[in-house]
């Protein structure tokens, strides 16, 4: 039975080798290691609510001001944050995506709109969604990278939502959380031009600081940002999550090694699972959605590999599977699992019927 | 200036004696730091959302099942999760008390009425209070012993409040963080009686874990639980919060120790205040309320003490401060400022003009 939602089981599967989370394949950077084991007898005291010297370290990373910058306990509490304070009636967003969105919509009592994204198109995201954008929308989600398609969302296609949405009166939330990992940068050029806009980003997944809960939220909408402060809780990033926080975005050789291993074991991953006649969509994160037989989830599991089955993304069946890119070594044991298993499929099993 | 709401504001005040929050003077349970070292390489992974191990660790400590029990990340997440998921439209609570209590009912929409605590009654919960809740109020907060005053509110007092809540439709949000470690026992025999009834613990006092946002709900009533777990995030409790809690509540002598050394140092402290002239309220906690001159944390902020000026607490003026409880050397600084302080003092001064 899957107790998670979002995948990262691994206390009801202990000892799996995990690709259903979307980690840093890299793990914790040393420099966040030895700040938590030098910040210890700090964690006796309550937290700096204004979380002042990870903002800082987030502001000089970003290059944008630390008035633009809040400190978050994760993407999540960002997302609440933000629907606590904008208080839309209605949501828009793209379907599948993180489910994340519809939570945080459901809590500040927000009725979110779903836009299918079209199997025809490849799941991409195009002119059709900012056309749903009208004056009865008060926020939108849109995530570049999408998760969990992989894809990016054109400049383009950003600043027509951006534009309609400030037509609109509309808070537009870009969920950038997985940019920074997989590499070719993100939007923060728009913030200035664009008050609507809030960007969110983890270092629960740039830097493998899962367990510790730290993400930001960024906007030059300074009255936003203050309402988003106080929507939350006032310690809510820990003193462990803003030491390793700020180790992590200190430590400048880590992320361009990361970026180098993601995208060099993604387009192995991709092709093997090509290889094996799996329909992958082509990815520009740290992670692939792939179809394939049904209780491929099951199958793996029996060899100790987790994957995050798909049917509870909205717009996706139960053939649909995500898999993080890890390390070479890592990798290689779900590509040999895969091969092993693929030998008792039929033609018809491998790629929803394409193959 | 005071940039903190709350008190501990050592990261404006670097180095500081921190007698403006309440915890535990022993500091973290060594074998909690022992847990948090060799469980590091965890904290890369998502936490357990269910919290599992923290459930039933708080489960038997509290000698109650463990879905009665539901891990938050501290008291205030456990009060804003209370109020999201009863939806009250009046809260009631008495003044002074936490001011955390309205910011939770301002997240969740409610309208918080004061019932005004009277100097005349040494700011006791009376029967007074209990007859304020009718069939207008949703929600009641009840803090056992009170913040800042230190008094416990009577059994009977309780009882009385249970029941008019229950024949109002009211929960009860019993605030019991304070209970531990101030020793004397809590209400936990209350739940099986009253469905109404929501106790709020906080393992950040208990165990000096404040860095790490960690505390807890009880409750017999499953319905109310299970709303409160979805009206907050999912991943609220870290893995570092997780385990330092687990290793907390099973480390049996440490509890014992805090309990004899607060409340030694209590009678101590108080003792000496009220030698000094100050007006001190008799306490069942692990901090001390007194009534003495103005100007006073600044001018123990000169001496690098940094105590909770109650100025911001309703019902109290600008001569009453808050102090924690600390260790004997701790204490003796403490002491020994406010004697050379107090050599400066006319008798007008001391005790709201009452010595």
């Amino acid at each position: 039975m899957r107790r998670f939602e979002h995948g990262g089981d691994i206390y009801t599967h202990p000892g799996v080798l995990d690709f259903s989370a979307n980690i840093n394949p890299m793990g914790m950077p040393d420099a966040a290691k030895r700040a938590l084991v030098e910040g210890l007898d700090g964690f006796e005291r309550y937290p700096d609510p204004a979380s002042q010297k990870l903002t800082e370290a987030i502001a000089h990373f970003e290059h944008l001001k630390q008035e633009e910058v809040l400190a978050c306990a994760g993407a999540t509490d960002a997302f609440a944050r933000v629907c606590l304070a904008a208080k839309p009636k209605r949501a828009l967003a793209c379907a599948p995506c993180y489910s994340g969105y519809e939570q945080a919509c459901e809590q500040a009592g927000a009725d979110l709109t779903w836009h299918e994204l079209r199997h025809a198109d490849g799941f991409r995201v195009t002119e059709r969604f900012a056309e749903c954008i009208d004056k009865d929308v008060d926020l939108v989600f849109i995530a570049n990278p999408n998760n969990p398609t992989g894809l990016r969302v054109s400049e383009g296609i950003i600043r027509s939502c951006l534009m309609r949405a400030r037509e609109a009166g509309a808070v537009v939330v870009l969920d950038e959380c997985f940019v920074d990992l997989a590499g070719g940068g993100g939007s923060n050029a728009l913030l200035h031009e664009f008050e609507n806009l809030v960007i969110v980003k983890a270092l629960t997944k740039t830097y493998a600081l899962a367990g510790l809960r730290v993400g930001y939220a960024l906007s030059s909408n300074k009255e936003l940002l203050s309402a988003m402060r106080a929507a939350g809780q006032p310690w809510a990033v820990s003193v462990p999550a803003q030491l390793a926080g700020v180790a992590s975005l200190q430590d400048e050789g880590y992320l361009a090694k990361s970026q180098e291993l993601v995208a060099r074991e993604r387009e192995r991953l991709s092709a093997a699972l090509l290889g094996l006649g799996l329909h992958v969509l082509p990815s520009d994160a740290s992670y692939l959605l792939f179809e394939g037989p049904e209780g491929l989830y099951e199958r793996l599991l029996r060899r100790r590999i987790l994957i995050r089955p798909c049917d509870n993304f909205r717009g996706l069946g139960n053939r649909w599977y995500r898999v993080a890119v890890r390390s070479f070594e890592e990798d290689e044991q779900l590509i040999g699992a895969l091969g092993v298993l693929s030998q008792g499929w039929d033609e018809g099993e491998r790629a929803g019927g394409e193959a």
